[in-house]
């Protein structure tokens, strides 16, 4: 399902990653394949040990490898010290996204007065700009997609096809938005007179920086009073839930079904696991990375990797174990007493 | 990013809460902040004393606060016994959303023929309300949200963008539906021939009460034969999962990403904390308390606090103390010997 | 996709069912409920043991039941081996939806040049549908829904409303998808430099079976180089996420808040229960059963089932064991050293 939007050739792909290499610089090339099932026409790539196995046998025009890996390659080499950047770089190539983009407003599209559009936007079938929202140049609306009063959308950012941006929220340039994420709902906030809730009002916004990514389907909140904050190059994935007043750090990234309660203050270059949960009003230091559905409930000062949860075993014997964690004070105790029992012998 | 709508002044704010004050009253009042940050035409709160250390150097227009902590006041002072309740208050009179509402139904809205529609509703842009649907006074359909064939929404009811409502569903006065959000999704029930799965038709709908708010992204599912029911004034953070059959008592309060099994019923006066997962077939009391990412597989009968799980710890310590409990059965039968052992000495 | 929303008599739901029957053939059918709710025109169905107390006073206009069970069935009964399966196929013929879908292309649809549209196709209000892509016969696109460009979906599969399909994704025969969710997003890939992160192009895409289910806000990402793959007959409930390259084998099932980490392959007649988490680049075997909320860190070889975790208890029994949690190293070394002296004395 790879494809390549326009014609490439092999030396066009070396300049794009500035690489020297030998080999025939008019070879097409369609687009990228591991090792094991690239094809004549696309370039493979040598990124983990474990692929090494399959470098002698591969048909791909050209390997991107570490120059440690080159002298077993039957192919022209393109040696990066770090090759998965290098095919990162690549695949941006063959996105066959942008070159579809049909720029202008779409006939259907609704747009109402006092926006302001920058150069070359692309607004697409049935999306809803509402009045007073800045658009930056480059910026593509997908289908659907509703952005809501007076929100600021930095160049290039592209929200994809039934993308809700809420009203007040700015986003940065180069941001990505997967369809269904909304930016910007209300925080979940009520205040409670002994018998019922009343709802406060959520008066911030949502502030993201730059090269921000947002995952479909996922929620981030706008503060009560002042705004939830995402730092630059923060990368979210699917399914994950951002409550109101949060700040995430620059270069963090949160995999998906990730929940952070409202406040927390998570650090620069963290990187935390799927179906991770952060408390409220908690504040994670940078450089902190936490595993899959680890649930941390106090605030992290230290770098450095953490952890909670048991992993699975056989129903079975996670009966017998999971029934001895309800006694497991009454071990503790028992033990220190025999402990001092024999200690007194 | 808090701003007023409309003008008021200290005399409205006082009148609003109908509290008496001494200052100013034609002072202006363009928003509400903490004690801290607000400005000279701001309200601030006092309602956690932790914050009690900034009262003294605010520079707020007015504080409101409780009796007690009136005296080291600088500015005039709202005096409440529940200063949160009173902050809620106010907010809802800085929310920019309601101003803005044009109404009327958008040209670009779709509205099928028998359909009923109260005074004063607003239905935005490429909103579609089906066959056999009621709108009562007053309602609101964002942008590109949906309300399925013969659905029924309470007067004051709010949905915001790209909010979908299916057919058949019944949701109460004064809600408000966060975008993305969605109502009436089928339940999950299949049943196994022994070679492959047979869908059950999901016949039942959904019942929620007045002053119910659910978060964006949301699913709450409709019911097999009968239906889900929300009562009145429930409160349903983002990204929680609600399946076919489930009953939620009046004022329960749903944090993020819960998630509740099917045909569990949640008393009222419940507090869920966010990632919380109910089995099925529960039934959990009035009055009880889940904390964070705890997961219940059994009744509860009785009001208060439960909780499972363990909180995060160095992935070092951790893993020594995970790969124990896979152990933990056998360290219960190994203490119980030696106890039996050491009586018998 | 029999229907009948119209007049429906006992003999008609014996014969769709392939059982005979004693009784009047022409009682009127108008539904299906419980023993204990079900009306004179209505059909009551006994799936499970717990219900026989209801048996004797049903008001039911017939009971599909078990040939064991007859006996005490004060009403016509319809005997099968497997009165459920007879439910969901019964249950089938009462939804409302099929009879509603109005076919051909609402006047307010989007459909680009280079779209091939089957027969008896259903396009609603606001649906998109890009360039090049294929519906098959019978399909029906809710309103709101964007389907992507290039994307096939194959004969009578629904989108209800409010689904995005991305470009590029292929959908099998007889699929349903909820509102909300979002199939062939990009996945969550990026290369880090050491300072930042560069966006892996997510070029491959999403192929999923025949007669396949996805719920509401639910997330499927599509590959990295490769597919997603989801095979015939699986089922995947709300709030789901599925990450790039993952492979779901044929007839499993995925309860409500799952979440699979990339890569990771899981058999067929799987069943993982709700809030379930899998690891990347893992493999399960077919036939493996997960319990709720369980995480899954390592591959599993045997078929059988499996679990983690702890169910809650009340906080204040919870806060003294999960303390000793992480004492758990420590207290199973003491233990052991307590044995060696034990033995050596």
């Amino acid at each position: 399902m790879t494809h390549a939007s326009h014609d490439l050739t092999l030396a066009d792909i070396a300049r794009h990653l500035d690489v020297a290499f030998e080999g025939d610089a008019n070879q097409p090339i369609r687009g990228l394949a591991t090792l094991k099932e690239a094809a004549p026409d696309q370039v493979a790539f040598l990124a983990n040990r474990a692929y090494l196995k399959d470098l002698a046998t591969t048909k791909a025009a050209a390997v991107l490898l570490h120059p440690e890996h080159g002298k077993n390659c039957p192919v022209p080499r393109l040696e990066m010290t770090n090759p998965y950047l290098g095919y990162a770089k690549l695949s941006q190539l063959f996105d066959p996204l942008p070159v579809r983009d049909v720029l202008g407003v779409h006939p259907t599209a609704v747009v109402a007065e006092g926006v302001t559009l920058g150069v070359d936007v692309s607004i697409q079938a049935h999306a809803v700009i509402e009045t007073g929202v800045v658009l930056g140049d480059r910026v593509v609306v997908g289908a659907g997609s509703i952005v809501g009063a007076d929100s600021v959308i930095g160049e290039s950012t592209r929200l994809h096809a039934n993308v809700t941006v809420c009203h007040g929220v700015v986003i940065g340039k180069r941001g990505i938005l997967q369809s269904g994420c909304v930016i910007g709902g209300d925080g979940f906030g009520f205040a409670h007179d002994g018998a019922k809730w009343h709802k406060i009002a959520q008066l911030g916004g949502v502030v993201m920086g730059d090269d921000v990514e947002v995952g479909s389907c996922s929620s981030i909140d706008r503060g009560a009073l002042g705004d939830t904050v995402i730092g630059n190059d923060v990368k979210i994935d699917s399914q994950v839930q951002i409550a109101h007043n949060v700040t995430i750090g620059d270069h963090s990234a949160l995999a998906g079904c990730v929940g952070i309660a409202g406040s927390t203050k998570v650090g620069k270059h963290c990187m935390l696991g799927g179906g991770v949960g952060l408390s409220g009003h908690l504040t994670i230091c940078d450089g902190v990375q936490v595993t899959g559905m680890s649930l941390v409930t106090n605030s992290i000062h230290e770098p450095g990797v953490y952890s909670s949860g048991t992993g699975a075993m056989s129903n079975t014997q996670w009966r017998k174990n999971a029934v001895r964690f309800k006694q497991l004070d009454d071990i503790a105790k028992r033990l220190a007493r025999m402990e001092k029992n024999q200690r007194a012998e």
